[in-house]
């Protein structure tokens, strides 16, 4: 077949696709359009709720138009932030020069902001979680459903709880969640992303066009800009979201090394290697192909790895020997680096069920980065303590 | 458990570990040393015949002390460039500054560098190849076994063919491949890296301590600074090694059209997936894991896409609008960079195979590639003929 009748047939196949997902498309309706809320507005939170915002508009037949967005309120010059981003349509303070839907609506009322909410979509730092859904707690709808686009777990006397199961609990409601390769100042810029939303079709599950299920999600989350794969496997992007913050440390230790791009990728192999394992071990239920084929997998660890806060302070304690809580202070302005806490967090558990040397990766992280193990031997920390050994 | 004992432990750990792969390792041994021989003296070509000049220096019970390097004979100021090697222990043309252990030996003859060998290692231009086992058939042991370090297949009528199953038809001699995320110049530093061997124990194999093994071939090629992991799946390191170079065309492409660090990740994720795609479409007999877990796959697909010339020339594409062509003489200095070559055989083989629909990111890079389809167009392409659907 010549070129051109090769382009021409991509060209016929790419319309005749489009024509399928547009019929597709047009028939996931709700019998009472959905009421969607988003929580939190940071700048992860506001490009949330702008996507969300921009379905919601286009999609009458699903979603009802209006989205409020709790906002905690302060004041910017004197005025409320909420009233700026109300009038304004920006969100001057945590995403400035990004045009905001104007049926976004800024609301400093949490209770007002969800209790009449269908899809309740949460976005804030994991810190605030707790407080936030103990103030939700009985003023809800208990047919909502939500959806958790916080990355981290809870490590606890328990095990590992994740973040969805734990807003389950507070709230009595089915939760979902949302992660992938996704800086939100390229999202909210509409550069093209993907990610991944995982939900588990609840048994109290009412039907369709009366709950929301992957269809549903696909439309509240896909924009032309920002390519969403929805699955089943919560507790597989949960654990990926979490766990590569560990692994950029150690991206950044070898670049701060000096070691270059074979030592980077070396580290984010064995990383992806110790994340799968974990989330078999702990998780069973997590496919394997969720870490190396979604977005929220090995994506999302690729872009972690190549910036950042945590390779940042990693690659600043390597140049200059400093202490992980020294270098924090000194370049994070009092924002902190995820991965310090979640190798710590990880460490403790592994210790507490006796896994340790399953993960040579993740103890060399802590060591260095708690007990003044010298970087250098992260190498043969990976090698003696490894992988290989399994495979034998 | 506190700190200081867990690092105790961890340190105890370490020694019992490193004391059984000592005792493991002394007992590969050979009834006769083998004698190894590299064909090929260019950058990597160098550094890996310093990696394996290394290992026979330190393995006499295994090795025969002496490399020979087989040398394309050039003059530098007038003095042939194996005897500037042979005296000043420094390839100055294709790897300078880097000191060479003394027994390794340049030698200007093809013929007299692999005649004796036991373990033939090839490491040249892909174009050299035919040229090359052409002289030497009829002139090596027929005992002799070969690895190979090329990257990239052949694309026939027959389909797809791994060039250690060339050189095995060529020369009738068993090869397997070394493939990982090795940009030379920073192995040949020592800078920690890793790399995959893969090689298939043949019918005729002669035993232990009489033939190679991946023990062996481990002892070849392990390093402090250079960790390999010996595996079967020679098609699956082949073809992850080949693809690769596609895929950063696109990540290019994406980088010069400014879409920041989750296009990119994205695109190395749906690269991944036709990658693994591929290798069970055409050698079912390659692993899923190798692609997911090997260096030679997603390490190397990282660090291949985190620069060189392919991300180069595509990122200049991008950027100035310019042909493949027009780019590639502008900025390579005549050198060529592979994906062009790669995108255009692999979408030949999947058009008269008919499998071009299953793989939207090689084609989209094809088309944007050498039928002037605009780049932006990348997403749609992605998602409209892709993984998606195959999901449903």
């Amino acid at each position: 077949m010549a070129a051109a009748d090769r382009l021409n047939q991509t060209s016929d196949i790419l319309s005749q696709s489009m024509k399928k997902s547009d019929s597709t498309a047009s028939i996931v309706t709700a019998e009472v359009p959905y009421k969607v809320a988003v929580v939190g507005s940071g700048n992860w939170g506001t490009t949330i709720a702008k996507v969300v915002a921009e379905n919601c508009k286009e999609n009458p037949q699903l979603f009802q138009e209006r989205v409020d967005m709790w906002v905690f309120e302060e004041k910017i010059d004197g005025v409320p932030l909420t009233k700026i981003i109300n009038t304004k349509h920006q969100n001057v303070k945590y995403l400035p020069n990004i045009d905001l839907p104007e049926n976004l609506v800024a609301n400093p009322d949490l209770i007002e902001t969800t209790k009449d909410a269908d899809i309740i979509v949460f976005n804030v730092p994991h810190q605030f979680l707790g407080r936030l859904t103990h103030q939700m707690k009985g003023h809800i709808k208990p047919t909502a459903r939500a959806i958790s686009c916080l990355k981290g777990f809870e490590v606890g006397a328990k095990g590992v709880q994740l973040l969805s199961d734990y807003i389950t609990e507070e709230l009595g409601i089915e939760c979902g969640a949302l992660s992938g390769a996704n800086l939100a100042p390229e999202v909210a810029k509409e550069h093209w992303s993907e990610t991944t939303v995982a939900y588990h079709i609840p048994k109290d599950f009412r039907g369709e066009g009366k709950d929301v299920d992957h269809r549903v999600l696909k439309k509240l989350f896909h924009r032309p800009y920002f390519h969403v794969n929805v699955i089943d496997d919560v507790a597989g992007i949960s654990i990926a979201g979490a766990l590569k913050n560990i692994v950029a440390l150690a991206c950044g230790f070898v670049t701060g090394l000096g070691w270059g791009s074979n030592a980077a990728a070396a580290i984010q192999r064995v990383g992806l290697g110790e994340i799968i394992k974990f989330g078999r071990m702990f998780f069973p239920e997590s496919k394997v192909e969720t870490y190396y084929q979604e977005s929220a997998g090995v994506a999302d660890l690729i872009t972690t790895c190549s910036g950042g806060r945590n390779v940042r302070v990693a690659t600043e304690m390597a140049k200059t020997g400093k202490s992980a809580e020294q270098v924090e202070k000194e370049i994070l302005n009092g924002q902190s680096a995820q991965g310090l806490i979640t190798c710590k967090e990880v460490h403790q558990w592994l210790e507490a069920c006796g896994h340790i040397d399953d993960f040579p990766l993740f103890e060399a992280v802590y060591q260095i980065t708690y007990n003044g193990v010298p970087m250098e031997k992260l190498p043969s920390m990976i090698e003696e303590l490894g992988l290989e050994e399994d495979k034998e």
